[in-house]
């Protein structure tokens, strides 16, 4: 089993009911998640040794995201204890033309406070094959900027693949900002998620011709980013269509080797829950990559692994590899009795 | 702020869970609610000093009635204790193409026995821009009728607006009867939420060429409705089609100035609680005319307003004025973080 | 009031809240049923004296399952006592395109363990209508299939109608063993719930052409099925489209006096809980042949059952025959208040 | 199976959850119950045959409250169908110092307003061996009281044990009220449930001694009650202490063959629902008088069924004669396992 | 109606299930309170016009706080807007011998962080005829702890009564930090909540002689601090014998006219909430003495109140000055139906 | 950490809500335990590397029982995957003076047909300090027996500390079997938790003199079987009183160095769930001893923890070895905030 590092924040969600808003709402459910521990939990349940790297404080709170963490394979051998409080965020989801609000109540967590030199960069790489970060890690302080910076340089000279998703989010800095942090990144990686909008924002890639199809300013942008980065072997993403919040169609691109991939178009209807789906997306691309996939069987894997968790509750993907085959092989809908 | 008052019975409903019968149920949600309580309702939430006058029992759902009002801003001076009971229902809620079932339980309520005398009319009205009534108070008992004719004669009087909906159930009175009731009332309306049927089997209208597109109808009925009431400035109802009853279309038409103007059509789609939708549509049609905006934008806002209330659970809508602009321009399912 | 009897196991259901899997579930939904138990159900719901014959162990699971049937006003004096366990089920049930996943621990049942001479066959018969029963039954134990042998042998020279609904389950016994036990008992049915795959599969009918419409095809195995078993005077079985678990097309098919009769298509979206979608059709079928009505009138109430079936919780139908009516006639999603 | 006979109001409880008031509550439980119906469901999970004859609405809580009955075993061909509104209540349930609040919304329920002619007395009587009925039957209405009446002397006539429970409430008449309908029945009677505070207050009878034990005082009742009515063979009642809404104790009390036998003392803590509690006992010692037990047997056998009943939800006894009996030799609070 | 004024923190409270950790739940109880907010609550109830002057961030969860308030008829017209979030905090309800845990996470809360100069003393002052404030609002900033100051020298000037409860909290200041800040505000009080252990840890009183019975050591620390605050007029506390988590015993003080009068002694089992049991104490004193009652009655009622509390879910006591007196009077836990 | 190894069964548990039975239930909750799993689950909270060695089928349950171990820590490595079907027990909880009642569904279960050749017993013992087992793994087949005994000689060569459970089950096997199959074993064991039944029943230890103090009798049963079996260094047990399902008091004993050690007595009251109680004494006793702690401090700890085991839900302890001794040290009911 190969050894896969992420590194961010995980945070307790709570979340009212369908149709019901926070004024409303005399119980919330419970879930802890974030993007980098999503992922370590849908690569744990793939088959590898996640490790998930980050910190918590030394309250109930803290013990309980690392259960959820533990329950579900994911090592902790490397999450630190400490700091003043975890991370939290409210969700009331939405539901048709009504969309999920989220409320952040994050400032202050002990991960947004973590030093670079509380962290041993060496022995949480040591014997890894794939480190991945995204770019919500890198919103939450300049500390965090600096030490993802020489993660990805220490991975670099120790032969693990570095991987990173823009996740950019407008509640939490300015693109200016994230430019700013993500750029000196760039020459560090082997897998890149980013889209369209990140392209152009947050890299200052000049804006393709609006009247191409979608995927061939997607291919553009990939290729003009491969030029001033070629280290960059992977650039993957999702095309979303919001028809409502109940329902979305969904379809992954996977640029590698000069060539644009395409999984087949989901219909995500009805969403049980949408938080995650980038996640678990992401999860299927690096697995595919581990494994040394062919192109396609990778951007079919990541798709409809990222459609499967659309239908369950909780942050994360809890499906096995043979799981998410057999759905994508066979998405139905018959019941099997 | 201004003052706007409305009048009705508020009950107590009890409503069994998605795709559950009242004979399977063990549990029932508590909502309290009622047409003009909702009008009420959504009004101190766009930022009136709404009073709700009605009767309620004095036992532990008199107080729970009043105490929902409360916390939805909504000043209770006005609602009378005593008498037998609460007016109550059941609700068995409809999915897919099973309609909801609605069981009245609401006989001999403390509402329904209220007398002319038990109100002073004046007092309600001092100071007050708006009074609010629907036709289901009217059907409730003789008594109700009169003492509505003499409150809007009165609001006449003191340059009050007075709004009416016709609001005809089926399960509470014949056509003769609320016709009968209706007309007398028809000379002190300034604005009268009807639509087609309640037009030819209420009103008596000759019904116009049923080949005509839906809008040219309504048209034409509000303008022989005008013909004979040509002091209603303001008439207003929806188009609502049923695909079923998780899924509707729905779109605001609104009259006045001569002129038929009618919102986008929304898909409401799935609806998490059907109840209410009318009254928050009535509620924002009256803060349009209120703040004396333009016909369009009256006409956005009310059907934003009922939209919105479609996605979440209870009799009333609690968004503020900003947030249904801000769905109203903005309306999609995409997630805000 | 008719008697009519069916035979076969009541299980223990769990299932899973929606969006859940059972590595996430911390309760779990109970409901009692099984093919026979529910056609049991529907049958005393539409008005008849229906028997279910069965056999629970003595313990609180069995007085549970005792008491669903009873609630239902199904007769319990056939329901022996005695055996080792209830069988069970285990049910994540499927939303959007995640299938529902059935987990069955069923094995070594009270039923599954009945020998044929703990039942009394005259007795059950005297004085039935009609004999109900399917090939789950079958396919639990030898035994039992004698016990079907020597019951529909019975019922035919009481003159007691005999109703047959194939009900294949992969995951129960192979086609070769369906085949083999089916086959014998076909000279005795009257009434033949049955499919394509079935004609082909375990009744060896050579294919239909696949080019032709599907009731083409479906009326050519009827009649070949019917000229190997001229017994059987009616033949029913549903189309079902699967979009997604969440949403179906349904249309019953019932072929008498030579011609195939078809109900109208319903949409059933979103779906509540399939399970018991078919059983609904099979009670509303035999009503319907009981009381000789016409054949469209037999088809659009088995169809109009079942869609009905579709949007409520729970393994039975608990609609009264009135109901069905008026749901077939006019079914639409409009709230009635 | 004996034939047993109960008359009385079937009503919805709707029920907050512990520690939670009605103007608090988002969710009320259900349950059915009333005096009488409670008794016939012991009744049946004792063995008989047991018949409630009452009336219920026709609609959805009329048939839930009749499928409350089947589903334990009460036979139903006398519940009448028709009138307004199904009795309601609604109950806050006590805990520790504070007691339970019981909002009654039973006025003008379809069997309150039942006619003494539309019950064919002779009918529900044939084959019986047993009639009960308590109070609160008499407190509904003057017809209810005159039908009581008819029915008492007829059951007289043919020979069925004649069984009344006082269970004076008053919040339903006046002591003169009560005292004036229970007069005349009282000597058709062969059982009667009544404590000291119905003798004095309710039958007029001279106080005892209050310096006496409380056993001396009930006994003194009884035998100044016998006095009055030599048809009376069985007395009966508890003796109740309350520590809390919590934490009760409770005794039984037999008098018969001029001699007063007493239960052991039973401490109830917790209290999971006390309502219900003396309908158990009631059918505990008439399924004693009916299985013709020495008495030290039926007062045990009574007193556990109650105490029983206190640990379980709902306003029904669903315990079997053995399970009370092996309480009864047994009761411990050690697991079997 | 007297206007009454209270002035700190309103938090969401997250809590637990009976007998579930916090890292076992996946779903958490939500309500809103806080020491003065909930003596706030209990004012209202008992007819008071009650203001709550805090302040509360732009979110949903401020509007939800409100939203509380209001429900309860507390006047919100004080509650600033801003900030960057709503104290929380978390509770593991303790149950027998295992005690409630409490977690905060209050740190950078829109109220802690409030200047003096937000509050407009005079205008939150005018027309009231108290104002109470706990030592909870000073622990939290220095700026609270001057702004408190402050009002009290203002209230002072104009008249209205000053009413302070100690309230120490290890978990927010040292017992030096809670000296300092409290002695300055020791002149300007006219009734004052404290305990033995204030007054010889925060106060500096020298120990009482430890052999004396507990009323007498009482006694004697009010003595001692009214030597020193002259200006004091009312001293209170209460007694509370913890047997377990779900048991205690519950006895009130006050000392006035140089008397201590004690209420009865209750025994409070099951608690259902202890949290503001305290809050709910404070504000029936604080009543008797708006009312000028006798001492005694003061007591009696401050008492019953608080043990009520202990009775309902929820941080606040919604019975009203009636419900409270029939409490106090009649304490018993018989059913009344 | 030291390594310690459980091998049993772990099953897969429905429970009812309090005061329900199952013929009311409509949900059941889900928990996963079994003897030894829930010592392995205590210690690895005690800081443990904990191993349980068990076969759980193929299928979502025996995933989530996988999943609720590594949620507690339990390593998994040794948990083989086959077999038919999971071991299921349902329980209705007591309350009062009615007993819990468990209803076995475990006959067939992966486990209970594991065969001794499937474990590599070196394997699970390299490097072990301590191997657990109760007798109910002995109950379960002769095969188990086996294993169990090549297990404890294995062990024995080894240097691992044996620990054996008495655990007798009378619904599991009768006396004379358990006592055949584990006298075999006790030349083995270093330590063994049984109790005065177990001495006499089991062992056949002559009867102590019943007019002794109880702690007198264990501490002559214990001599006389350490006289029989000089290898065993450690006896332990508890003593229970039943009060009732709700109220009990515990003790725990300890005979090592010829002397009986007892804990303080706890008054349990309530208890939210009994189940595990022992488990979690028994792990407390065996932390103890693998950290070579003075008896007096075993005892205080063992018993500490199954105290606070009994104010938790689930079958398991999830407290840290610090909570429970501040818990020992400091166990009383007051909040801490």
């Amino acid at each position: 089993m190969k050894k896969v590092v992420t590194l961010g924040e995980i945070m307790l969600r709570l979340s009212t009911q369908t149709g019901e808003l926070l004024n409303q709402a005399n119980a919330l459910s419970v879930h802890y998640g974030g993007a980098e521990a999503n992922v370590a939990v849908s690569l744990a349940h793939f088959g590898y040794q996640a490790y998930f790297v980050s910190k918590v404080p030394v309250n109930p709170l803290g013990i309980a995201a690392e259960r959820h963490l533990k329950s579900h394979g994911v090592h902790t051998e490397f999450l630190l204890k400490g700091g003043e409080r975890l991370g939290t965020y409210y969700v009331e989801a939405g539901v048709g033309n009504r969309s999920s609000q989220v409320t952040y109540d994050r400032k202050y967590s002990s991960f947004s406070q973590l030093l670079a030199e509380e962290i041993n960069i060496e022995s949480i790489l040591e014997g890894a094959s794939l480190i991945h970060i995204t770019g919500i890690t890198l919103a939450l302080s300049p500390a965090l900027r600096e030490l993802i910076l020489l993660i990805f340089k220490k991975a670099k000279e120790m032969g693990v693949l570095v991987s990173f998703d823009f996740n950019y989010r407008a509640k939490l800095w300015s693109q200016q900002e994230a430019s700013n942090a993500i750029k000196p990144l760039m020459p560090y990686m082997d897998i890149c998620f980013c889209g369209e909008l990140d392209a152009v924002q947050l890299l200052g890639i000049v804006p393709a011709d609006g009247s191409l199809p979608q995927e061939e300013r997607l291919k553009y942008y990939y290729q003009k980013i491969k030029e001033l980065y070629p280290n960059i072997r992977w650039f993957s993403s999702t095309f979303r269509t919001v028809i409502s919040a109940t329902s979305n169609r969904l379809q992954g691109n996977l640029f590698m080797n000069e060539q644009l991939y395409q999984s087949k178009v989901y219909q995500l209807e009805p969403i049980v829950e949408r938080i995650g789906g980038g996640d678990s997306y992401a999860a299927g691309i690096l697995r595919g990559i581990l494994e040394e996939l062919p192109a396609r069987q990778i951007i079919s894997f990541a798709t409809a692994a990222s459609a499967l968790k659309h239908t369950i509750q909780g942050d994360c993907n809890s499906f096995s590899k043979e799981e998410v085959i057999q759905f994508a092989e066979n998405e139905s809908g018959v019941i099997t009795r």
